[in-house]
């Protein structure tokens, strides 16, 4: 239109920075991240994050460089979230159960030119330096992360550089290097590795800043929240909830070990509106013994996802006085895509009802444009008949640009113009989606799709069952048969027997487990139980096509 | 980086046209707009947007074309805020207060090929229309909005179209027209008018979709609230919450004519969560009689702008149970532009210190970029020291593309990079700023500075003074000299000696009124009390010097 004039006035790429700069002015001088005995304003955090990016400029830091970090959730890691971006440089956040091999073969394909270590990791990074040694002369510079406590231990730094150090000849007068374009890339995160190799994936300062607005949003975080931190931040940026509780001008209690005393303790201390956490967080803090639980403040939300909650542990949750909203996603989706949006008129159901319903994935939030579940071949949408199979795909702007030197795989990903999550789910009546199983894990017995969500569901429900994980047994007759890994709580006791026979009583029979074995389940740092690890340990136990019952 | 992808599986242009479509899937069978008897749910409304558009689309509506209403805050008016824009073209909602003449010209800058009507305000169009006759022969298309309840009375639509009938030619697989791109014109809003000619305000998708989401945030506006439409939608799209409800899954209270009564009652049976209104608004609200007022069902949050609230009126909101939060902006800014935030330790200050501090205009919302007051020669800020004055500019997304055909005034207004409201301020030590006065209104008296606002606000606080608005009188001897015009109380007294005192006993004494007129004060329809008509009648006055005080 005739009159319009695009400018500085009236357009600015959007950025996550900007939630920053404006808290130190907004929320000046209120707190912003808490750990232990050190506390920041908004304000010093603002004035921290320019001088980290002041300083990796002043080493030679460049747009779209990559800069890696491996930390808990401390401050520095939070601070590296705003101060890496604010170089113009891209943010890549490393898992820290990686070994030195893997972070080796992690800096090597991003090409990262600086790493920000924590103290307690310092033997794995200087491990993968050694290894990249021998392949390779363009070494990253290692940045060592000191205990985050205002009296520091001296730490042995050799040759390297210190993080306070760092920041100390970084200079306020820094002219922050804004995205040029808002799809510049913000960060890069690593596909956890459930899957074959990992995949890097590229988030954006746009699709960042959008999914931190809808996080807030889908959170009911209203101004001000205090956030506790049990999200690894290096798991989707938390689930992009560091940049979201900057945007909101909230608190960031930080915590380097997550389990149910801190969580409590913390709550309770800091007054903590709001945490997130995978299913296995919610199941630490409804197994937590009486010694250990506090009574809650008020209000705490809680948000669940990066594996499918079952029923029981939302409803103990509840039962505890939490208010948990049940989130799902990917990676690819900046974390959280979708929500299960609590309806008022499902308040007047049992309790277990509205904890089967809270544990469906919903629907898209805000920032996601469309949510479906397409047949992956001919991309039709499948009946919400609660019954017919589909893949699960989603398309909108908190979606990733791809996946970093690998065309092949995003145009895959992407293929048909949707994002193709390899997740498996259905549509009920009332268009929310419930995730099935990821498609290489749905077992195939005799013909029969089988959720092993489902039936991990039923077992989850049995009294003495801490953890529970149901793969395919390779199986002469029905190609397969499900095969239980339990974990027993502490002081309980049942047999396969008992627990299979409890599975027939809840599940049609070809469902049920054949076999159960007891053990601690092998885990991802985010939580995730390694089904390829267990799916290996099946194989190796063989056919039990012999034993099998004729009753299907 | 490589790997990176642009596609419809990761890219769509930001437009509020996504919350609806969103609505219609998660809050489906939710209320989406109640009127009097007619009823709609989120389902609903979205399949009447989609006929909505068709319908245009038949008539000829081409992307870009200009489709204008006069209408008040009834379901029809909500729903051009969607189908307008879902046919690909712009919305232009006019002023209801405009008579023919004004109504004319703007039909005929914003060259709009169809006018939608509201039954009660068809002799203002069809005059429009008469007078256009006679310059041009292209006119717009008249269409009549009928009385939208279930028991419609016919309306003798002669030659014209009716809205319902048109909606019923409407194909619901009508392919929503998104836009091309998210810079693209979704609405035009003329300026109300109380500067000298109306210019045309160019929204774009982009900037109505964030504005929508800060909007959302800045009200703590929770998924599923109830608005009540007390803002005229004609008013800077209400201030964009005609998009935000959407986004937000809430339910839309319509109300064709706002008194006390009028949202008395309808807070009590709709359970009321937000609504929002103008300063005189809210005055309406506390000075009602006690027999129109009803207890509030819950939290009600009240959001108010779009001129300064005197703090006397913002403690009695308070202290009639409502929360208020006091944004200002401006057409240009899509409404809302900053917003008070409150900060936790305020809530200990006794409350008159706390209307205030409320009546403080605060500090930029998530969805604008910047907020300064500066020298508008030099661009330098002032000191935030309460006290330099200096013109409030903005800067980011949620400021205009530009006014309509008026290049000239867009480079005016962006001159610097800075959108140049025309509003002067100071900003306190924490930042936040406080209006002072429009710069056209701010009366110099002996080379001294005197904001209207401050001196009127001294006014309201007196008992019996109900509204009250100052401006310059022409003086020999000191240039001019504040003239207030006040309305009484119904029932109060005041002369004007005892209302010159009030003021001389809380003010300078240079800025106390030195002359009180008692009369209506002369409204814009949203709620702006016209200035030059009042400058005008003081004018006529003439000087009062001979009368002056030596006391200064």
């Amino acid at each position: 239109m005739e009159g319009t004039i695009r400018c500085s006035a009236n357009y600015v790429p959007l950025s996550p920075i900007s939630f920053l700069e404006r808290s130190a002015i907004v929320y000046r001088d209120r707190l912003s991240v808490v750990y232990e005995d050190v506390k920041y304003t908004w304000k010093e955090t603002h004035q921290r994050c320019i001088k980290l990016a002041s300083a990796l400029a002043d080493l030679g830091i460049s747009r779209g460089d990559v800069v890696a970090a491996l930390a808990p959730n401390i401050p520095a890691m939070y601070e590296l979230h705003f101060g890496v971006p604010m170089a113009g440089a891209v943010l890549c956040t490393l898992n820290v159960r990686h070994d030195s091999a893997m972070v080796a073969v992690l800096l090597e394909h991003s090409e990262a030119k600086i790493i920000f270590v924590d103290y307690q990791l310092l033997n794995t990074a200087r491990g993968a330096v050694e290894i990249l040694a021998k392949a390779t002369t363009k070494l990253p510079l290692l940045v060592i992360i000191p205990e985050g406590s205002k009296v520091r231990k001296p730490i042995p730094t050799h040759e390297n550089l210190e993080y306070e150090s760092l920041l100390a000849k970084g200079k306020l007068d820094f002219e922050v290097r804004r995205p040029k374009d808002e799809w510049d890339p913000i960060t890069l995160n690593y596909t956890s590795g459930t899957t074959s190799s990992p995949k890097g994936v590229i988030y954006s300062h746009r699709g960042a800043y959008l999914n931190s607005l809808a996080a807030a949003l889908l959170n009911e975080m209203s101004s001000m929240p205090t956030y506790l931190w049990c999200v690894p931040m290096f798991h989707c940026n938390g689930w992009c909830l560091t940049w979201a509780v900057a945007a909101q001008g909230g608190t960031n209690v930080c915590l380097r070990i997550v389990n149910a005393k801190g969580i409590f303790d913390n709550v309770a201390q800091y007054k903590v509106t709001h945490l997130g956490g995978a299913p296995t967080v919610l199941n630490m803090i409804v197994n937590a013994p009486a010694s250990e639980r506090r009574p809650l403040p008020g209000k705490v939300v809680v948000m669940t996802g990066g594996a499918p909650p079952p029923p029981q542990v939302l409803f103990s949750m509840e039962e505890l006085g939490f208010t948990v909203t049940h989130s799902y996603g990917l990676t690819e989706t900046y974390g959280p895509g979708t929500v299960c949006s609590w309806k008022p008129e499902w308040d007047s159901l049992p309790r277990d009802v509205q904890a089967k319903i809270k544990a469906r994935q919903g629907l898209h939030h805000l920032g996601m444009e469309e949510i479906d579940i397409k047949d992956p071949v001919t991309m039709k949408s499948v009946p919400p008949d609660a019954k017919t199979m589909g893949e699960v795909m989603f398309r909108g702007n908190t979606v990733m640009n791809g996946y970093l030197k690998n065309s092949k795989a995003t145009q895959d990903a992407f293929n048909g113009g949707w994002f193709r999550s390899g997740d498996l789910g259905v549509k009920h009546p009332d268009g929310y989606i419930e995730l099935k199983d990821r498609s290489k894990d749905i077992i195939i017995s005799g013909g029969e799709n089988i959720s092993t969500i489902e039936v991990e569901s039923v077992l989850f429900s049995h009294p003495s069952v801490l953890e529970a994980a149901v793969v395919g047994r390779p199986d002469d007759h029905w190609g397969e048969t499900p095969c239980a890994f339990v974990k027993l709580k502490d002081g309980c006791d049942a047999s396969s027997e008992e627990l299979i026979k409890y599975c027939r009583s809840r599940l049609p029979h070809f469902m049920s487990p054949r076999s159960v074995v007891f053990q601690d389940l092998p885990k991802t740092s985010t939580g995730k139980t390694q089904k390829f690890v267990l799916r290996e340990k099946a194989k190796a136990m063989g056919s039990i096509s012999e034993q099998r019952s004729s009753k299907l």
